[in-house]
């Protein structure tokens, strides 16, 4: 039979190691030889409210094993297309940045030169987190590989530019984004409600040309507008911060924020954004196991992402690339 | 008053034992006397990740107390109507089927002589699975009842002919469905995502004439286009898979799958289908409690459950039947 | 700067103890000098179900410091706008009410005082259930400060007259609050499905000029017909019973009823209501945390309330009160 | 095979409704004819912390179902003996007292009502709460059936005579038992640590007969210490609060006292008792399952109610009773 | 009556704001005048496995509540004493030391301030965790308050000098204080199985004078030889890392250790200590309450506290003190 | 330093893919050079009661991270012994036999498979169940490698011959291995309570030369009589049914029971077992992690068997082995 299924294993979902989508383990960075690789940053300390994305990492990977059963790709009626085929698409675990408790400059460190080593190998880097601030690393280390522009779908803007002192927590992030010179342009969707972002930080981003649309406004507007935020050709670094869809589809995050998207309102704008623009890197953060029993939250991260990277590689087969 | 609650007991929705709505045990499968029998089949030993969904039946039948205390019946003042009187709809929960661990066939066996013993009282046969698998002696029980079209809710097409040799696992059910002599037709919504049906299943399902809709297709074509593709005069047996709906109100199930149906798209379908066909059979599998602790996905079963219950007998009680 | 975040403590949402919003704590009643005060009654003898309710007000109280550490008020992008600013919009944690366990008549009496205590004080009176019972001593709390019209947002109508000799239980405060003189009318909405209240109490409601609307007529009819039910220039008293929103994100409640409102259905409501009438009262009741571990209940409650407190006093404010 | 196990079903403890024990229902009181009558009582608006164990009754049965599939008895190699044989200790599960919410007396009416009617079958009532308010009820129905002493397995004293008018909430029970003509004394054990008894309500009992033991006073005086503070020839009611165990083993309750008993020296004490005296009502309350996921606490309740049953039929059957 | 009960309110534990005791609220930390000062460090950036410990002062408050229900003190039967009457120890909240994400350095300076505002106003401190590292600025703070000597209950020994930078981590608590020129002894008890403390953080401990002594070396050598170790007359401060105890009775922490302390052997020993020494400061740490649904955690850490206390101040009572 | 840790990484708990102790991975069986090699079973088709065995080696392998960060070997101070040096016990995670859902006569020669493969390669065999039934496969993996004395921790006999034709469920695999012609003998011990084997099987498993001791018993009759019952020079199998722990510290299992071991209780019998006898294969079965929201019991299980490993090799070593 043309699946294979017969031939070695059967594999089920819980069956055997849980590595990112049931992909082989790379932690030698040096020996990356992949269209994708996958990074942990279970990074924690700069939350502001419930810790506990540290785990985050090890929920993406476990909830991922269920959507990799197919042997030869993952099959979507809707699109008739075969996604991620495994001899196609060659995707490595690259195991996680390292971590030092109670010191947020060296994991920091850490986490961007693990971006680095996977960028230098050619790989799209994408990295399961921890909270928000793990994006600070993954950025910087874009700066041999900019410019790009910044996606960010999240319930919080996240632009604070100091507080106390603090300029590498997890509502940090889009403002040392902005600063980076190979940082372009940001879009930031699904903002909403209150949090540490206050006025003036909305007004800064603002002046730095950062195009804010809360779940309404990107409801009204629709996918297409929300892609023409993005110039035609940027290279696009996409940031997902897990509350920016509802609670209701991602209780197990730290600060969680109701009115978010629902799960087609985003897949919808990804998959346009795959077929439009080249997506250099992705981020996920703010996974939070404890806080959900049922494990939903998991199994929407590996969702997302799993269909986000067949967009993607599926975008640039039919480019030819 | 007419309600008659001063007389005999108050009986609160948390006090007696958990019988499906509050209904009488007959568990003599002989001696039913009734329009509807309830009969769960504890068996989850075809499920390919979480197991579990042997606690469905029992937390259903729990879930169901809540909607059980209107002595008279259940009144709903959008449809001006009220179900289910206890009077004129005699519903009995006819137990468990026995189930043999490690033994699926005889598991199946046994399941399939319980729901023979409901027919052959002509009893409306009502099914708590127990996981997908359960499907299988279902339908094996209707070779004399025949002829039917089976409409399915679900988040994966489970028409997996065999691998490893499995042939009666939870990936199967709809597969065995096509085969049998009795089924005439397949009505397939809510399928979405990748599962263990690989693309030569959707080819198989598609050649044997099944109509394939995802979540969305379906909120685009809408319920009566749904409606059209069972053959009018057909008699249908409805399987609802919990991951049918979305893991927002279904967190309690083994393979969760993002993007499912709310509550009203599938119970507008199911009135829809009430007042046009002939309901032969219904079964209602994959509820698997351990995953949620709010209990929330028990009580959409029941409440799914006892609505389409009350659509069937209203819509007959209209026709005069 | 002017948010003046480095001024004093950073005060972030986990650190400190658990007042509503992190306002100061007032429990000497007659000392109440505030524009709101927050009250909780925590009773849960009313229910028909699952109890537990009476620890919404401290899941409520938790909640609400993740909401709580913009320090110059709450900047809302999406309306421009700060809400609730600390030196304009005083609020002030009351407390609970004294509750007696087995008694419900002492306890509600007890009830009833701290919210007459508050309205002499001139404050809004914001109260935490609770079961919905708790509505009944709030109501007539109100005898010398009337006439109010009631907006009830519920699953259920609540509308039972007695049953079993129960007159005060979570099942009839509607029916009690139509019996006093100062109601002067009802509007009930995202009323579903089966619940203790029998046909002929939808029939009392509406003969009693009662505006009884599900979650689909409302989505069906839109906010302002919702609002033209309610008399121009009525003074509105708010009940919220958690229930009336989805289980998908109020599964920490006793009674879920599926298919109830999202997030934005009911926030709109509440936007326009504050705009076009004067409120003077809210209560949110039947938060029941034991059966949410995620607490997105409680976050839901939290962001309803402030929110809703937003949209009050932003309406005086621009006109000119 | 002299078990019987191929003859009819295997009914493993997962399959079919959870009646105590997997026993027989009768819930036509005046229909009772058995050894041992189970009756639910779920009741919990009496407790002063953590409500919940109305639920209490539904835990324990569903619990005891793991306990009973020996077909022909438990087989006990510790004591080499088969208790609890189907064929000569006859117990039924009747079902629940009626509750009425918000309504104590009523509630508690309804409950001795019930077990009046077990003890006029003359069956052995085996009561599951509910919280400890239900013993009042239950002590009452022996007005005619005494006299009786009573041992309590507690945390806590209740001997709280009255408290802002309260006479029968959970504090309560063993001071309203003490006053009753026909109960001649009691022995309370497990004692220990500040409750809702103050020291008044400790002199009251000690001037009253009791005996007070805390863990570590039976600990040091041993079991037939504890046994010698029964008058030889007392019938004796034996009242359990689950929390009379350590929180280890029964962390579902509603107020848990931390260095409370383990399994063996309490069933030892219960079967020494067994041997010793005649046994002649048992109640077990404070169960509250929505505070323990793992479910132990319902498994020790299910585990102490079978053995004890267990001990006191063999040590009827050894007297040649 | 003597108990007062009926004057005021009957304030169940459930009902009010949770303050540790529901003792009065004083964060003017200049305006401290009480015997003791309970104060909360909400850090958890220095654990190396399950973060979550900065809800355990929230936690431990909450479960307080349990407790303090004595208007007129706690009376305990066994010893036959009433603990902490309210007019005689004089117990307020201090509220929760200022945390900054991210910032381990100006945390641990904020905590250490707030201890000795404390110490300065003459108060015991009693500090709720918080991970294991916030005993460090908690012992800085007696520096002008020495000399001390630590009685440590653990199960790690927390003796790590510097690994990766890091000095202030929860595995380095008492290396540092064993640096301290205040600090005369330790006295380190539980300690057992591996953890981040290698062979040479033994050594380093025994060659600074330690005293290490695991759970079984404890039982073995008893209670007074514990005490033993402690010199007469010195002034003990005494950290208490929940994970001392066993997971059976603390399974809410960070990093769980099998074969920890039961509740007596603990609460024999700081009985005993209580009478036989000074105690000057006490922190508990390390309750993570996100992993314990059951609460009985936090309700250990309140029990252990609230008793410590009452022995502490019992025996300063009879000392004349 | 002498650890090493400053070189390399800090490789905290948290961090990094989930083996059994961070231990490499080796999956392709032919290719094993190691002491140990861990080998997960996740089947729970053989189960009676709760299901979710099946996730016992992802539970364990993710709890096993917590003991997993001494980089030189974990230090024991008890014994004053570094366990399991990272150069010298080579530790090999052998991931998972394949599992095929419905078909345990298929799945069991998987696993029969993989042990085999791991005795060829002369390594100890360390397996990770499922439930207790994986441990038929195991055992006769040892055909060739014989004869071994079985040592048996556990709640139940399981030692039911056949039962409605089943015999490979969870209570069958003691019968099973005792008709293997390799197995000269066994020792069960834990032994307690009611469960699936009657009276027959107790008398088969005497009558086949089995010991049979309860807790109890074995508290009284010590460590070295249990280990008297095993002849000198037997190479022993152990099998260890997380069951025979006690529900407080093993509460996510299956089927739970009561009055079970303590940790020091097994960890010590292990210990004398690694002194006196060979040791030669280990199973750990029946951990469901859906049970346990706090963790212990994946906990126990990874410290049970790091632990014994320990032993083991410290005992060959010091043997000169």
């Amino acid at each position: 039979m043309s699946h294979g299924y017969e031939k070695g294993r059967l594999d089920l979902p819980f069956v055997g190691h849980c590595t990112f989508g049931k992909r082989p383990i790379v932690t030698d960075w040096d020996a990356i030889d992949a269209d994708v690789a996958v990074l942990g940053i279970p990074y924690d300390m700069g939350t502001q409210y419930r810790s506990g994305a540290r785990f985050g990492p090890r929920a993406i990977r476990e909830a991922s094993t269920l959507f990799s059963f197919g042997h030869g790709g993952a099959y979507d009626h809707e699109d008739d297309a075969t996604y991620l085929p495994l001899d196609q698409v060659r995707i490595v675990d690259a195991g996680d940045a390292d971590i030092v408790h109670t010191d947020t400059v060296r994991s920091h460190a850490n986490a961007e030169l693990a971006v680095r080593k996977i960028l230098a190998a050619g790989a799209l880097p994408v990295v399961l987190g921890g909270d928000h601030a793990i994006n600070i690393p993954c950025i910087r280390a874009f700066s041999e590989h900019g410019p790009i522009h910044i996606l960010q779908i999240d319930a919080h803007l996240d632009f604070v530019d100091v507080r106390h002192g603090v300029t590498e927590g997890h509502g940090n992030p889009m403002r040392r984004a902005a600063e980076q010179a190979h940082v372009t342009g940001l879009t930031q969707i699904g903002i909403r409600n209150v949090s540490s972002t206050a006025r003036e930080g909305y007004e800064d981003a603002r002046s730095r040309g950062s195009t804010i649309l809360s779940v309404r406004q990107v409801r009204k507007a629709g996918r297409d507008a929300v892609l023409a935020t993005i110039p035609a050709g940027a290279r696009v670094y996409v940031t997902i911060d897990i509350d920016g869809f509802d609670p209701s589809i991602a209780p197990g995050t730290g600060t969680p924020s109701h009115g978010g998207f629902l799960y087609y309102e985003v897949m919808e704008i990804l998959q346009a954004l795959a077929a439009s623009h080249a997506v250099v890197g992705i981020d996920l953060v703010e996974v939070a196991p404890a806080y959900d029993p049922s494990g939903i939250t998991g199994f929407l991260a590996a969702q997302v992402l799993l269909n986000f990277l067949g967009y993607i590689f599926e975008a640039k087969r039919k480019a030819g690339a």
